[in-house]
């Protein structure tokens, strides 16, 4: 089973790189781009054959170690 | 506009960020974790109204900027 991660900076918590990103895009021609926020991607698979334990699981592993809770929300979304 | 881009690397190029990933997971009590890849992902907005040429400039960030297209992929997502 394949699961698919996105986390990304909560609203309200600054996000330099991606400021310096944007900044970036406006010199190098991009002018009317805005509030650019830059996240984390992680793809893995899983031996577990069962969706909602799947999905349980890759939850259990952003508390536990791939997103920063304090300041990062995730979203999880598991498929065969 | 809203767009949403998916940065990440081709097949068969090494992801040591990965990898380090996947090693702490099984240390930490997910031993059936695999195949764990790492990329990024980039949310922006532009003032651009119409969909295909919103789309076509976020391809273009992502070639100018964005991706490094000889190691990378990107997809891009554009909503209203």
């Amino acid at each position: 089973m394949k699961a698919k991660v996105h986390i990304t900076l909560k609203n309200g918590v600054l996000d330099p790189q991606g400021k310096a990103v944007e900044h970036a895009l406006h010199g190098l021609g991009f002018p009317s781009v805005g509030d650019v926020r830059q996240g984390k991607f992680i793809e893995l698979t899983l031996a577990e054959t069962d969706k909602a334990k799947a999905k349980s699981q890759v939850e259990a592993m952003c508390k536990a170690l791939l997103a920063n809770t304090v300041i990062e929300n995730y979203t999880v979304e598991v498929m065969d």
